[in-house]
């Protein structure tokens, strides 16, 4: 595929961070941005903008809080754009710079479909200081449809820049991701749409190419698929679907050997058999990283049986 | 999805063996034998019947003959039919007892399109002995179009029961997947069509739901994706989509958990940088194998560079 205007956001440090509290060293997430700046990325994700009256930077590396110093010690004005998320209920209002003197150009709001009417109140308090605004609605994959609906009805009437489609649970197959993309795409004209993968099933640079075939033009990836649980869109492999010329995929092959090889063999993301059963029972990976964590007790087979039995997520 | 005349096949020994020359135990085979035909997998391939006048019994695991005592001692009749490859030129014709005397009951002609007459002649050698005869065209991304639709002509005026799309190189993504699907479909009427995957890119689960969507009823799986290089189609993921309450998922997560965990840490199937490039490049993966064996001399940017410039696979 190439279409030109298809954009990449890289969110290897944000959705990494929640392996390891986001304690990537400064010369390591400097280096992973320079590399993607050199990669050709638009936007690179530095991680979350904690509120520190919840939560303290002595339990978590800076990139929970991306403070402004902190965010332009390791990244710069080029034309990839640092972005930013900020969670509905865990943000400090107080703590953003008019745009024009802070290095982050997008903040992404994350929500819950039942918070949305929080989420469009932290957007808009974010839009008057002239950031770019992506509002990515989470865990959509147990949200009742009217809901949903409800939701992207008032996203329609704002003046945010992307909505993203986010499949928290690593649960959707294309079926899915082909009608919700419709849904998106025609219920919010003017918007960007994105799409935010996570890889139980092996599906999320699958479903990220879906996507992007049913006309969405914002990815997320990232590098060597590190994220949360099964982790995310591995962005080699998005950039050698798009065959833009723009991107050079090197760059990313050079930090994958640097760091994310033995990253991953230390924080231990990717396809294993318990992020699998949650992904496949539309289940949040939280019952999985327990049982991994907590050495496997019990057999696969039991841990199934359980969620399946479970009343809730 | 639930389409109860799907059918499922697992090619852990075959395509597994290919990573330990067939060296898998006896009493693990058999597990796996009896633990699939619990799950109530249709086929169980246990490896593929090489000719012993090219290839050394002293040379290779057992599942590299599949001699007819040896399948005995692992399988038994029941509803889980047995299954064995055999490859074009590396067959002894003299190697088939009647389908009556003999516990397998398919057999699967691996053959690529420029030797698809011998393909013919080795498959209608077999279905004289009144066997169920597959024929699995290998490396089509590679072959020119005209050549793979002249063989698929040819195998259309044979009796034989099935036709596999085959992407050896798991180079295809979904767009690729719904032409062939539809291809095969369209012009092998009365026979049934398969696919085989490979996970290169982290689509083999992907494009095998691709191809079932289309109407694909043969779909091989293997045992936590082992198979050669990044591995095929995991059978877990496979038997969550398919939704078939004549299939058990838990017996398969009972012999990952007994053996395959274990397994992939020694034998090193999965997700790998080189593989993605192979994948991604529509190569045959021996270089990428070739490169991991060697240590990885030479940087990814640098293989990748290589294989581009290379003038063949």
């Amino acid at each position: 595929m190439f279409r030109p205007e298809l954009k990449v956001l890289d969110c290897t440090i944000r959705d990494g961070g929640l392996m390891n509290e986001w304690r990537f060293d400064k010369a390591m997430v400097k280096d992973v941005f320079d590399g993607l700046a050199k990669a050709g990325i638009d936007y690179v994700e530095l991680g979350y903008r904690a509120d520190k009256k919840l939560f303290s930077p002595d339990d978590f590396g800076p990139w929970r809080f991306c403070d402004e110093e902190d965010l332009r010690d390791v990244a710069h004005e080029c034309e990839t754009k640092v972005a930013v998320m900020v969670d509905v209920g865990r943000t400090d209002y107080e703590a953003f710079l008019p745009a024009d003197d802070s290095i982050v150009k997008l903040f992404r709001v994350a929500t819950y479909v039942k918070d949305m009417d929080k989420a469009l109140e932290l957007g808009n308090h974010i839009k008057s200081f002239g950031y770019e605004v992506s509002v990515n609605i989470m865990a959509i994959s147990c949200a009742p449809e009217a809901e949903l609906d409800h939701a992207i009805e008032q996203l329609a009437a704002t003046d945010f820049d992307m909505v993203y489609l986010v499949d928290s649970f690593g649960y959707f197959t294309s079926q899915h991701i082909h009608y919700l993309a419709e849904k998106y795409l025609n219920r919010l004209p003017g918007k960007q749409i994105g799409i935010h993968t996570h890889n139980n099933q092996q599906l999320a640079f699958a479903n990220t190419v879906e996507a992007a075939l049913k006309g969405i033009n914002y990815a997320d990836g990232s590098i060597y698929g590190i994220g949360r649980a099964a982790g995310n869109c591995p962005i080699e492999l998005l950039l050698g679907f798009l065959h833009n010329p723009r991107f050079d995929v090197r760059a990313v092959f050079d930090l994958i050997e640097q760091y994310f090889i033995d990253l991953k063999k230390q924080l231990r993301w990717g396809y294993e058999l318990p992020y699998a059963i949650t992904g496949a029972l539309n289940k949040h990976p939280r019952a999985a990283m327990a049982f991994i964590q907590a050495g496997q007790q019990g057999s696969f087979a039991r841990f199934y049986d359980q969620l399946l039995n479970s009343e809730d997520s």
